[in-house]
């Protein structure tokens, strides 16, 4: 599977916290090959601990390597990201542009996603090792992003691409047209029998009410949901008739 | 402006940490609207500011209700985020299905982004107030975001979705074929002057060199540095057949 190959590559993090966020980030996104470049020094495990959750695997599991180039060396393509411009930050791509590339190349090897410390970012040594630069759409307004955030927006690029992972929809098909004209008929007899309109305003009325039902998806379940109510409906409005008739018969 | 309308709405948030993040998240998407529902208390400010960093000021411009109820009063479309199954929300839609409809409303009226507590997510009884349910794709193995991830992932897909944002790209366009065709000929000719190719190869080697060079866009500013490489090619090339020739002069 691609996202086996995608690597996600730190250079120098400062905060243990935000290595054990970006753990949580990558295993969210099915991704889990962690490399360090050049790190600081001792990490904060509880800092760690506390923010990789059901994820500190992938911080167990991580290599750590002196510095950038043998954290990539047996990667084909290496994107650096980015938040600066200027040199060769004018030609980045958005994560969803380079997406498509990025797997297919991960079908045959390695692909590292560089990320740089969380105050300075990639220096330009860093980028130089980059085969592709990477800019993360953000506002001009705060255009920084917390080192996890930048980590989980490339991941969810690659993840939501990937194909993956399909949403729990709804299943079952749209009701069929003749299913709909039943459910339909028998809700005008029930806004008839009810008193909610007369015959004469039924066709217009029954118009509006098939606009309102007919903005989604209709299933066959949602049909006998609609049906049943039509039918109640029918039967109370007959129940009100008859028994303002008995009333009618008393009084007179 | 649509985002403007986008309101994020953290019910009950436990940690003021995952606040402040959330509030980067925000603001790093051009996002600045947010409400508390039922907060929990008293906020540790210090942790906020930590992790909002220059986003503060939409913590301190935060509302707060004391139930959802009133914090989306005024929104037309008000999205609930879940990331477990069953009852409503087998009928999720993902960040990026909904970010077309959600903008659109947003173009009219408020409309709000509902985030549950860090722990259990959305009660069933805060869904009831949702007129749509939204799942963000993510692994099977590790399918809970931390809440400022989640927050993030929608707020980008609306940033994406608005249009405002644009890469800084190359604005330079693809260089002319005519001279492309001059580049490449300057290029055979430096091969063949420095000695790499035979004349009996040049055409072979010339259309590997091509396919090379057409992968990407070619602007004209690359063409003035690739004629350049080939015109000092052939001036070191032709220096080279003088040296040589000089020598076997001297031998002679």
């Amino acid at each position: 599977m691609s996202l086996n190959n995608i690597r996600v590559v730190l250079v120098s993090p400062i905060y243990s916290g935000n290595v054990g966020s970006v753990c949580r980030a990558m295993k969210n996104m099915g991704i889990s090959d962690l490399a360090i470049a050049a790190p600081r020094g001792e990490w904060n495990l509880i800092e760690a601990r506390m923010m990789a959750l059901h994820a500190i695997d992938i911080f167990e599991k991580r290599k750590e390597h002196p510095a950038l180039a043998g954290a990539v060396a047996d990667c084909g393509l290496v994107v650096g990201t980015t938040a600066r411009r200027g040199l060769y930050r004018d030609h980045a791509k958005t994560p969803r542009d380079l997406a498509v590339r990025l797997l297919s190349a991960a079908k045959k090897g390695k692909v590292a996603l560089v990320f740089g410390p969380e105050d300075n970012g990639l220096a330009n040594e860093d980028l130089q090792l980059c085969t592709h630069i990477l800019r993360i759409p953000s506002s001009p307004r705060y255009s920084s992003l917390n080192l996890a955030q930048a980590v989980l927006i490339c991941c969810y690029e690659l993840f939501v691409d990937s194909g993956i992972f399909e949403v729990p929809v709804e299943r079952s098909a749209e009701a069929s047209s003749v299913a709909r004209q039943q459910m339909f008929a028998m809700w005008r007899e029930a806004l008839l029998e009810i008193g909610f309109m007369e015959e004469d305003k039924a066709d217009h009325m029954m118009l509006g009410l098939k606009r309102i039902l007919s903005r989604g998806l209709l299933t066959d379940k949602d049909l006998r949901i609609l049906v049943g109510i039509a039918r109640q409906a029918t039967w109370a409005g007959r129940q009100a008739k008859e028994n303002l008739k008995r009333k009618r018969g008393h009084k007179s």
